[in-house]
């Protein structure tokens, strides 16, 4: 049988993994597909830089049509990241026919419709598993395994970096700048942590698992993102002591056909199955009409998960090669983007407020919230450990955002608030 | 275009939640792959039978060779159960050339390589998504998602009423024989609760996992199988004291080319993510080489979600017709079975002893371990509550099952030992 070729557009972390698996499990493979997978020619960046794998010099090139336009060459795996000139290249590669595999979360949450109506064109596959949550098969998941249901609700911790520093948080009662700078030291975060830390590069995952999960097509600029930068220990603690755990969720909604799609810091109830995820790891929690609640638990990252998902692609690929069915399966946004509007998002929340320590201050407070008709779950007000002040801690019931924000603006000029300390959404 | 016309074999729970959404989810399901779908025949026991669902008697039949014959029919969903007649009427539908789609975990277990031979003969798809955790995508997630891995080891807790039992053992304290007679009011127990509280229903699914993680065929005699009735509430109180939740687990593991497949009640460390499985959910956490630590929960069972595995399945038979590649995509078990004898077996072991509290009991004890080779983690002698013997708790590193049956073995000629009180695998 005559091998397939695969040409890889860069060497790092991810297209190592990959090497090593497709040399590793050849005999595997190849009872699964039928064909003997051979690595063809690697894009590197810099030919003579000391890697810790063999790999024939003479496979590697700094050339990037060397890959592209090698006529030979089936299928191509892009492990480069970045937007330019990676886009292109795939763009290149589906002109001539090549199918690819990639896992660049970026690249498919911007451009993802260009790249597959590209695909479409040439009638190749594009698949890109480990594009969201690493060695997760959340996309297949989505695609295939609830294909029957509708779904409501997909919730997601699908940063690591910003997961290891909450759980640390969490369970040391450590400040959130120590704990990133811990982080970077072990190499959990980048130098620049911005992209994890304020939530974008959840929020790229969040458009493409809302675009698969609602067959919609769902951009970044659709998603409302608030980052964890903020987040004081103290917050953690209240958390904690009312039976909770703050999480970076990326929460994407569907209620008929109006979607919303969210990443912010959440306090999630300890009993749901998101609260117990700790440290780097990755879940993604399901909500379907039919099935009901489920979640898939996994590492997010690393070198081996994210190539295993590559090479499930890499193997999903040869098998439509084998059987010429390629460019046939992909996924199909057929809804109109329909996005709720603030006051149709609902949910619970979490507020701490500091206030002055006098007669009638919690009725004033509560006429605010049933003024804008929010209704409230609990309200505990105690002094302040620290000051002669008090603190209120309020639970709300579901209410609408847009209640919401007129409630805190109302309370920034209520005389007897001192501070607005903290509001979160609740969960679970 | 052309509808596809299903007939069904079986009108109870699953039949009638896949007869509930193929009618709910016309349009979604026209969406995602082109044709409608049709209910055309539906098997039923009795024409007559008052049910909870709007269905045009005519579809209505009490003869299964209107279904499996009916030249009009692409594919037949099997939600009827049992062994005989149903294997038959699905190998006559796959000789007919119609796809089958089963949740039939009894029927995969024991009849599954000539059920699937069957079809591979007559270019056929047999798909049996719901017969495994209902509503989970696990075998997709195996046959897939996981391709490009080596899978060490899949555990499962995949029996909804040994779980709810446990469970509820567990929250409350309760006694087995209490919680199973509420577990059966309740719907969750059946009257004869044998193949669910011995273990047999989750050796099967095992079998299946087992099967499709490996790529070996495993049949239900490979499995060992312990059931839960002989728990106490006193062996759930002491796993919880030492940081354990009990739960009844199925365990397949590979080493190199050897593998074994157990199902037995299990004490799981509290920080691992099954331990927190409650309730009727399912879990399965599956280890692979290059992936690592991944765990898909959700519902087990129950009329919507195993008829959204079911739907999926379908869905997938389905886009294969359109394309024309059925019977192409089967499950490929190519490495020859050769299971782990006891010697190869490893795990930790709890053992709760009941001795004559007097002086060297203890150094008899730990001598009658090292003379097997088997180390010990911690050792507790503790006065027992309830008479003026003591009780020797004991956890041990891994050890084999062989040298743990020989310690076990040679206890009961101990002079200083009254009783073996339990003894139980441990893992996390």
């Amino acid at each position: 049988m005559k091998p397939i070729q695969v040409g890889l557009l860069g060497l790092g972390t991810v297209g190592t993994g990959v090497v090593r698996i497709i040399e590793g499990h050849q005999e595997d493979l190849m009872s699964q597909v039928g064909s003997p997978i051979q690595v063809r020619k690697v894009l590197v960046k810099d030919m003579h830089k000391q890697r810790h794998l063999n790999i024939d010099p003479a496979l590697m090139t700094e050339d990037a049509s060397e890959v592209v336009y090698d006529p030979e060459i089936d299928v191509v795996v892009e492990v480069m990241g970045g937007i330019e000139p990676t886009k292109q290249l795939i763009l290149d590669a589906l002109a001539q026919g090549k199918h690819v595999v990639t896992a660049n979360k970026d690249l498919m949450a911007l451009h993802g419709p260009e790249i597959l109506e590209q695909a479409r064109a040439n009638n190749c596959d594009v698949f890109y598993e480990a594009s969201v949550a690493g060695g997760i098969p959340i996309i297949r998941t989505l695609m295939e395994g609830f294909s029957s249901d509708r779904i409501k609700k997909i919730m997601g911790i699908v940063n690591g970096t910003t997961n290891y520093i909450l759980t640390k948080m969490s369970q040391e009662g450590a400040a959130y700048q120590d704990v990133l700078k811990e982080a970077q030291t072990l190499g959990y975060a980048e130098s620049d942590p911005t992209s994890d830390v304020e939530g974008l590069d959840a929020a790229r995952k969040m458009a493409i698992l809302a675009t698969l999960g609602f067959h919609t097509t769902i951009g970044l600029e659709d998603v409302e993102v608030k980052g964890i930068s903020s987040i004081s220990k103290e917050d953690i603690a209240y958390a904690k002591r009312l039976g909770y755990e703050m999480k970076l969720l990326g929460i994407a909604e569907r209620q008929d056909d109006q979607i919303s799609v969210v990443v912010q810091p959440t306090m999630v109830k300890t009993s749901h199955p998101l609260a117990s995820v700790n440290g780097v790891f990755n879940a993604v929690y399901v909500y379907g009409e039919a099935v009901g609640e489920t979640m898939f638990y996994g590492p997010g990252a690393g070198e081996m998960p994210t190539a295993t998902s590559v090479v499930a692609d890499l193997v999903a690929v040869v098998k439509n090669l084998r059987i010429g069915v390629n460019g046939k399966q992909g996924h199909h946004a057929y809804r109109t983007k329909k996005l709720k509007t603030d006051d149709q998002i609902h949910y619970k929340n979490f507020i701490l407020l500091d206030v002055h320590d006098r007669a009638g201050v919690l009725a004033r407070i509560t006429q605010v919230f049933a003024e804008f008709g929010v209704s409230l779950e609990s309200v505990v007000q105690q002094p302040n450990p620290n000051n002669p002040d008090a603190e209120i801690i309020i639970i709300t019931h579901e209410a609408s955002q847009a209640s919401m924000r007129k409630v805190l603006d109302h309370f920034m000029s209520l005389d007897v608030i001192k501070e607005i300390k903290s509001a979160y959404r609740v969960e679970g």
